[in-house]
Formats: structure tokens, sequence, C-alpha cells
């Protein structure tokens, strides 16, 4: 989207006024230091930085918060050994981290599973589920990865990967830990929505999660994660701002031609219902399989899954947004927001006020009742 | 939006690419007839046809309708008797309505208020409350014109007024009234949330819907109405899904400056999310008051109220959409829908299962007591 903008529209009037209907507001650049530069050109992977600002208060002070976006693709064939595939992949993601610390970033989310292929679509349980691991820095090679990584650049990172509860039965979850800048786990959340479609077949390997919603309070402000499959539900949106989240990131995996015109909407929306910042991050690439798979959809059986189209952004409550990074490449997007925007929307609009919650509580608990019935009122002269 | 893309993007490749990633698709037109296309070039609205398709099912007929979407400025100075307003917006809707008839369009739907100015901005009661109406379609003009009308070329239209009730304590409400293509009233829905918000001084003149969250079944289809506000409330859109809507309309009244960003993200997450279609619409043009009113905003009183942005569309569950209307003329939007593409989108997707909802219904009936705790998690290495 903005590759072709940028080849079809020149700078001037009518620019500005495509980007206010597109983006809510002409985007602001940051300027990108050269350390993140100089690694960005080595490594290959794209670095953009903008800044979403708020109004001056008397009686807080501004609340800056640099955000780190990190989108990319699996580093080594997946007939590798695991643990040569996630190494590869932790070297590719430790420049971007690296660069993220040089721009200064206060809080980094890596992408959805980060630290394997997503494998769903083979329905194959080995060698995949080799990939979880326990939430311990100590025990958990990725944890303690992001845990040096964290304190090194005084940096909250959040990181999906993969869990693997040992101590309650084994079970396999799709979780977020979010590691503190002092480099310990400040807690965890567990997947709550799990896709029923297409080559998301991830039912076959986890639950939906058991931890609710939710919000961690940071040096840095609250946030929260919504993961991958949870942002079509406006409701799972709803309740991480109704627990105060400030800012939510929505780690994911998802691939074009299903999803793609969603993308910049959900989160989007989100951000305008509930006067938070959504940070959306998608991996990217092709990844091949050792064995074919087919995808219900009547085609022949293949081996490729794919492609995922990054196109991370961050959306703010007043409704504008970030542009996008790219769709076929490595990524960091730096956003600098100042959290204020969030309370300063909420008294321009009133949303929470205007909500009726309580009547909503009400015709829920209805709703889920066996004897329910739908409130519908019949044409009666069509009846006749 | 689209003019500008007219101007720059040529028809190709690119344009594909680039309507992909905007519109889902790229837009299918459908033939004007020369009747319709006669009455738009005399009275100077623009119309614009498009077709949303569906599979083929073995086991259902297909379930075609036509959409019409009405968008309309005000059609004598605001300084005109009130009935002499009225008559010169209904002379201006009558055409658009037979040029929707001569389209075979199966239901319409008028914007917000569409029988009067948008006064709120004055919060002065008179004249303006002089524009309510009894939901009667003996003693309201209004809806005596739109049952006509709907009898005339055997079609459901939606007409949002300002309603007075008569029977209770004479109550203002902003209400959405059902008119069957027989010509006799369906029902009335009043609109849910009301807003706080810039020069929308709605609460001044009316309260909180009391009709929950209704779906008419007409012949052609389950619809309901989600008033203007509404859609900035994701759980209002949800009820009526949950209710059964198929089609969702949202008339409307809002102004460049203040949401216009947010237009074409909020029906389409809800056509997204509710797996059906939403069919938006906001007025046009300015309007001059007679007396000088203040916007809150620091700057000078002034009389004139907008611009109302149009852009009229209508969303598909399938997170496609039409173009838009376009943003200063009058305008009349047909959309021929199958509206068995919901249940398709939902066998596709899986949301309604994969919704969750007795959790939620859970924790909301927990937010609204007083004693709710959020769910916060602290950095302990923080606080230390």
């Amino acid at each position: 989207m903005e590759a072709l903008i940028s080849k079809y529209i020149p700078a001037g009037e009518d620019r500005t006024e495509f980007e206010r209907l597109l983006y809510g507001a002409s985007p602001i650049e940051l300027p990108i230091v050269d350390a993140a530069r100089e690694l960005a050109a080595q490594h290959k992977f794209e670095i953009k930085a903008y800044q979403i600002p708020a109004a001056i208060e008397q009686r807080r002070h501004r609340r800056i918060v640099r955000l780190a976006l990190i989108q990319n693709m699996i580093a080594a064939p997946t007939t590798a050994p695991v643990a040569e595939q996630y190494k590869a992949i932790e070297a590719s993601v430790a420049q971007m981290l690296d660069a993220a610390g040089a721009m200064g970033a206060n809080i980094a989310c890596l992408q959805e599973a980060w630290t394997c292929p997503f494998f769903f679509c083979t329905r194959e349980k080995y060698p995949w589920l080799e990939f979880a691991e326990p939430v311990d820095v100590v025990r958990s090679p990725s944890l303690k990865f992001i845990s040096d990584m964290a304190r090194r650049h005084n940096m909250v990172i959040i990181a999906p990967i993969l869990e693997r509860d040992e101590v309650k039965s084994d079970i396999i979850w799709n979780t977020a830990v979010i590691v503190s800048n002092s480099g310990e786990i400040i807690g965890k959340h567990r997947k709550n929505h799990i896709p029923r479609v297409g080559d998301f077949n991830e039912s076959t390997y986890y639950m939906e999660g058991d931890t609710g919603h939710p919000v961690f309070e940071t040096q840095f402000g609250r946030i929260a994660v919504n993961i991958c499959y949870g942002r079509h539900h406006p409701l799972n949106w709803q309740m991480f701002g109704l627990n105060g989240a400030e800012i939510v990131f929505n780690p994911s995996a998802t691939v074009g031609g299903l999803s793609e015109p969603m993308w910049p909407i959900e989160g989007r929306n989100a951000a305008i219902a509930n006067s938070y910042f959504t940070a959306n991050i998608n991996r990217v690439g092709y990844e091949e399989f050792p064995n074919e798979f087919t995808s219900g959809d009547g085609k022949a059986a293949h081996k490729v899954f794919g492609p995922f189209y990054g196109s991370s952004y961050v959306a703010a409550p007043d409704s504008s947004r970030t542009p996008g990074l790219g769709r076929d490449t490595n990524g960091l997007l730096i956003t600098e927001v100042d959290l204020n925007l969030c309370r300063q929307v909420r008294d321009k609009w009133s949303f929470p006020m205007t909500a009726r919650i309580p009547d909503y509580a009400k015709e829920f608990a209805a709703y889920v009742k066996p004897n329910w019935q739908p409130q519908i009122i019949r044409d009666q002269s069509f009846q006749r």
C-alpha cells in the first residue's frame, strides 16, 4: 500500500488529503540514528520511525514511550534441527532488537510464535512441539535470550512463544511472555481465541487460554497482548481496555488471500473503540515444510505456507495510524507515542460513559442461557 | 478518496492491487437503468451501483437483495417555516427514492434525522422540536410519504426521524422507523448511544433508547439499525448480530474534522466481526442556522455546522466493501448483495464459535459490580 502511494501520488495537497483519509493524519517521521541504520543495512531489514503527538497538559507530565515492532521471516530451512532453526531466528531478531535499543525503544514486541516456523498447517506434532518451552528464564533458551536483551537495552520485551506447561500435564499453550526491563518475567498471557480457518489448524495443538485479560503494569505504561486471532473479536480488545490497558499488542501470523483486507481495519477499530494504542505485528515470508499438506480448498497437496504479509503498524486512539512496514521484508517499526493521548481522547469522545455496559452485561447473561430468544420483530403484513 | 484514486492510479495491475488492499476486492459495477440515470442528471445527485457476489449453494436458493443508501443535504434555508423545510427535503429525497425504485431496490435507508437539519449544535429547543413526529403513518407527514413510497416501489424503507412520544409524557427520541414494502410500519428502534462530543449536543434533546437491539424480519431479509454514534460501540453492533441481523444499517450525521478517518473503519470492522453486511450512510453539506453558536473549541461563535462528508458505503462480511459516494453531493448508492454470504463467511471463519461469549458474560457481570477490580499484574522488580 505504502509503495503504491509513493509511486503514484506526488507530495502536495492531494497527497496530504489522501493521507488524512487513509491514516487520519500525515505521518511524522523520526530520525533514525546511525547505529540503527547501519544494522538495518548490514542485516537487510527495513527500519521506519514515526511519532504520534498528544497535547501538553498542565497537571500531568508527558508520558513518552517508544514502541518497537519487529516482523521477521524464519532464518533456516524447516528441515534443520530444531535448535539450529531457533538459533538462526534468534540471530536475526537480535540484530533488530539491538537496532531497537539504539533507537531508544522502551517496549519491543516480537511476532506470534517468534521462535519457530508457523507449522500448524502440517498437523504434525513432531518435531514441531520440540519448539515449545516452559515460561522460565533459566530453562527456556529463548526467554534467557530475551531476558538478556531486555536488561541490556533497558527495554520491556513481549515474547510470544509456544509454551509447554510441564507442571500441568505437559499441556501446550500459545503464550505471550512479558519480560521486564529488569530481565525478570512480569507475567504471561495465553491466547484467548483459537482459529478454525484455512491452514491455521492451531486447535490441533492447544486450547483457548485460561489467563483472562491481564494488563501488565510496566515502568513504561500499562500493556496487554491480544494474540493473533483475538483481533477478530471486539470483546477481547474491550476487556483489555476495561482492565486499563494503554497499549495492546497484537502479535500475529496471518497470510495474504485470507485476512489481508481485514488487517488495516481491525487493529485500528480497536484503538478507536477503546481509546488506546494498538501495535499490530505480522510475520513475513513463505515457509516450506518437509512433508506435503493440503489446505481444505480442493487444491493439490503442497509444501509451502504463505505469504505472511508483514504490514505491521501502530494505531492510535485518535483514529490515526502509522504507515505499515513492507509486505515481504524483515522490519523494525519504531513509534513514539505519548500515553496521555488515551485519556485525552476519552475526555473528548466519552466512549466509556456512552457504552452502556450494564445493559450489555444483562443482555449477555440472558444470551448464554439455554432458553434465550432473539429479539425479532416480524413483518406481520408479509406473514399474512 | 475515490476521486484521488481515479486521478492518480491508472487502471492496470497496480490499481487492482491497490483496490484489493483498500476495498478487499475490485468493485463490480452494475448497469444503471436509463430512468434512474435521467433522474440523477435532472436532480443533480450522484448514482453508483455495485454487486457483491457470493457462492452458489446446493441446498439454498440465492437470496439476492438490492440495497439503496441515500445521502442528502437539506433543501431549504433553516429560517424557512418548519413544514416548508421538511417539504423541500421530501421533494429531494422523493427523486432519489424513485431512482432507487427504478433500480429495483428492495430496501432503502435514509440518513439519520432525514426530515430536518441537524440542529443539535444550537442547543435551542424551538422551532426545531417541531420537526418531531409520532410514529404513526396517519399522523406523521414524513411517515405518510415513506409509506406511500414503500408501497409504490415495493420497497422496505428505513426512515430515521425525530420521534415525539405523545403517549409517554411528550418525550423526544431519535428513532428509526422500519416501513414494510406493504406500506405498514413493522416497528421502530430508538438510538442506543447518545454522543457527548463536539457540536453533537444530542443529550440536550433525548435520552438513550429503550428498545434494545431489535432485528426486523422483512420480506427481503433480517435487518437492524445502528443509529449514528452506536457505530463507535462494538457491543451495539454485536447484539444486533446475535439477534440474527443479516444487514445492519448505520444512518448517521457526522462531520469532517471530527470522525472522518474513523468512517471507513468502523462500519467495515462491524461487518467483519459479525459476519453481516453493514450499510453506512452520512448526510452531506453545510447547514447554516439563524443564531450563532459556539463549539467548545475556543473558536469564535458561528452559524454554520459542517461539512457533513457523505462517503456512504456498504461493507460485506467477507471484508470487502464498495467504493463510497462523494463527500459533498446528494447521492444514491445501490448495492446488490446475496445474503447467503453471511452464513458462508461464518462457516469459513467460525467467529460465533470462537467468540467465547459465556466467558465475557461472566466478566461483564463482574465488571458492573461496585467491588470490581481490574486484572492488573504489576512489575514487581520495578516496584522494588
